[in-house]
């Protein structure tokens, strides 16, 4: 590897030098600015009047992405890897749209096409500061992952009983056509959603989705305490450094301790 | 008990073997699809093209479980108690529906039977490694069960006095024609489900609304900070650890602990 | 006071002995089918076929309680203060209505005082065991009360902001037609009811939209986190005890425990 | 600075006097009595019947907040500073709407700078007691920004996925006309929102809408989590003593702590 391509590397894929931090910087505008863009364009009226500036637009953040792109592959250790790597695919998927856009005619086709380059809002957490934080979320979410699905069959569960005891109790005027459509409404119900399509009318619907409701209102405090039990303490040891005092052998220092707090030996 | 029962036992009931592991994956497996054949049999569409397939499904998976069943009666230590117990009640209501459905032609008695094939999802919770956590959060509920009721109650008199007071305040014709309705109301609005069926429409009657409905949402926090709390206090086994008292056979010692808190004797 | 009096006042008031539990168990269950009576009595159709049943019941329920209350004011020893306390109105006002509803024929009225029969809900919150719960949810709601107020301003201040650009934004015919009618969306939509009785139709409205259901989404958070951390804390300091060893002055010890954690000794 | 204006400045800006404190109540009753009116004035009824109090009360506290803010004015050691803090712009904004109403007549920009006056509210944050504990709430909130802005990623892109897939799913007959109506609709629902004027119709919708409600109950635990986290932290200040090394001057000790963690001095 050539040096040019190591000085590249520590440009792009890292943050620590000034070069790096400024990079970060513009490129997290450019993915903001572009996703913005998108969403605009998909607004009737602005679409109309400002259709060429948003095409101009498009244009140059697409091929500042590609020139990205292209610079990410030259300078990587291994780029076949890096190209069927998550954030590989998420970046080649940021840039091909628009490039697709050229050989297809049929609106339904482009708009879907086009929705494809919201997926570079995924790019943001690939940057510097935010890697941490997504790791530190996903790192909570894998350690509980065993409990939110025993938590996920209680909700299919009970979700699965209430909306055959609907279908059973209100009659099909009022919308609980089938079971699984009772279902549905149980879910729409359970998680606090309440579209209103479908309602009970009765005074006995009414009271059982009086239950259901309840419920849910209640039952969303498990996810939540398992998710904030996991993020604290995933937090509490980001706080806590691994030295052991070489005096006192004492450990659990604060992260930015110099001394030992108990005999005042440096660390 | 004869030796191959003991064996059976060990693969059926544990999973520590490789074979007993297999079996909780292939068990799993077999659940979740049997499941998702319920469900997707309930679509219309699926059930006319595919109804074929889905009945020779049924009827694979209704004797996969049967025979499961007749082994695990066959090696339990006392199948009578089994057969009673939560799980196998629910094993049992898992293979039941599709031999009922033989005797029954009445379309509305047959999708209630069929619906109860569904129940097989709480199969789930007994395979190794959800015990473990499905157990955690039971505890969790039931070391809360005097302050979630507590909860229960309290939200039960508020939604009671505010939709008395609705009913008071709103005019019939948008639906507030009763006090229970208007309680119910109350309910759908504090729970933050509101589905709209009934909504207030006068000025006053959405002052207080807006009052009903901020205080659901800071009400909310009450049973999440609950079982929060019970949550991580059980995750919490860092503070305490696995020691036994070699005198008074006393466990859950804090790790910090020196002597046993029990008996004074030295750990 | 007399001997018989303390007697009564032991059973009554205290959870303690036998008769003490005995009496609160009683209490709880009448209260509960008390109420779940009120609530069935509403119901049209239960009301046409067992209203004399609903009827007895009712009456037998308000002699009981008047009982109750009677032997309350004998027992306590400064009667006039219980009167005049919460609980002494919720028990009156548990009563009264049933007999109010002799001499009013207005069904209006009627109805009214019949609905305030549900407070008796409140008594339940005076029972032995649930006391300890109440007041700690109570304790931890008084501790975070600048916090929750400081909460709900913001709120407010938001909801204020929003609705005032929506009604700026959408349409009158959406049923955006006037500031405090947007300001009454921006609450509904925030704490994520979500009626749909208003809904704006603009898609500069619905980007606005969005923008405030992802705030309502994320700002929840905020109470949970303030009564959580209350919770938490209020819950750690019930598992440790006071005492500190005599020997080596280590304080924090668990409620249960009997020796010195530390030394050995005994507590 | 001369004395009476040190002594006004006390009164005005500090809470530990008597007259300090004095000044504090009387202000939070005259900013809520004054918000209380202005939306009082904005219900139709009340406004046509006691339009003249609610004129008179409006001019009352204007001119009682252009006093207090002249006096601030006069007290501050730099008052161009204080007049262009974020708390100098809102003291301004809650006086100007009035005097500015006089120059308008055009009825929907005089409900507009009307509006402008509920901005009040915010004023409330700026009182001694309260001070402290937004102070708080708003370093929980900048603590966890990092992390909230990855969740706000997350959920756009969940949205923007489950939008898409939506619109290609069902019919534009249902309200999915267009892709980003589509991800305002996923928005609406992953939110717990929920409005019900766009709601899928087909199985396949309805499924995938259960998925995305069922995902929404369950990620809203992360921010909840995140901040519960934050606050839990900022709360635990029993774990840090108010001990300030006499060497390096650093303060936040554990308050097992007996040699300053920065230096190695002896607390």
């Amino acid at each position: 590897m050539k040096d040019w391509q190591i000085k590249l590397h520590t440009i792009i894929f890292e943050a620590d030098t000034r070069a790096g931090k400024l990079f970060d910087v513009v490129l997290l505008w450019a993915i903001l600015i572009s996703v913005l863009l998108v969403m605009g364009e998909s607004v009737k009226g602005l679409r109309i009047e400002y259709g060429r500036f948003f095409h101009i637009a498009e244009w140059f953040f697409t091929i500042l992405f590609t020139l990205e792109y292209i610079l990410r592959l030259i300078c990587v250790h291994k780029p076949i890897k890096y190209i069927f790597s998550f954030y590989g695919i998420i970046d080649l998927l940021s840039i091909i749209p628009t490039y697709l856009a050229l050989f297809f005619i049929d609106t339904r086709s482009l708009r879907v096409i086009r929705s494809l380059r919201l997926l570079r809002v995924f790019r943001v957490l690939k940057l510097g500061r935010f890697v941490k934080e997504s790791d530190l979320l996903m790192e909570a979410l894998k350690n509980s992952r065993y409990r939110i699905t025993v938590f996920l069959f209680a909700v299919l569960a009970v979700t699965s009983i209430m909306g055959t005891v609907m279908y059973l109790v209100e009659s099909p005027e009022t919308g609980f056509t089938s079971i699984p459509r009772s279902i549905y409404w149980a879910i729409v119900t359970l998680t606090t959603v309440g579209f209103g399509d479908i309602a009970p009318q009765s005074d006995l619907g009414q009271f059982i989705a009086s239950i259901v409701m309840v419920l849910g209102y209640a039952i969303i405090a498990i996810p939540t305490g398992i998710i904030t039990g996991e993020v604290i303490k995933s937090t509490d040891t980001s706080n806590i450094n691994t030295q052991v005092c070489i005096n006192c052998q004492h450990d659990k220092h604060d992260t930015d301790a110099k001394y030992c707090k108990m005999c005042g030996t440096e660390l």
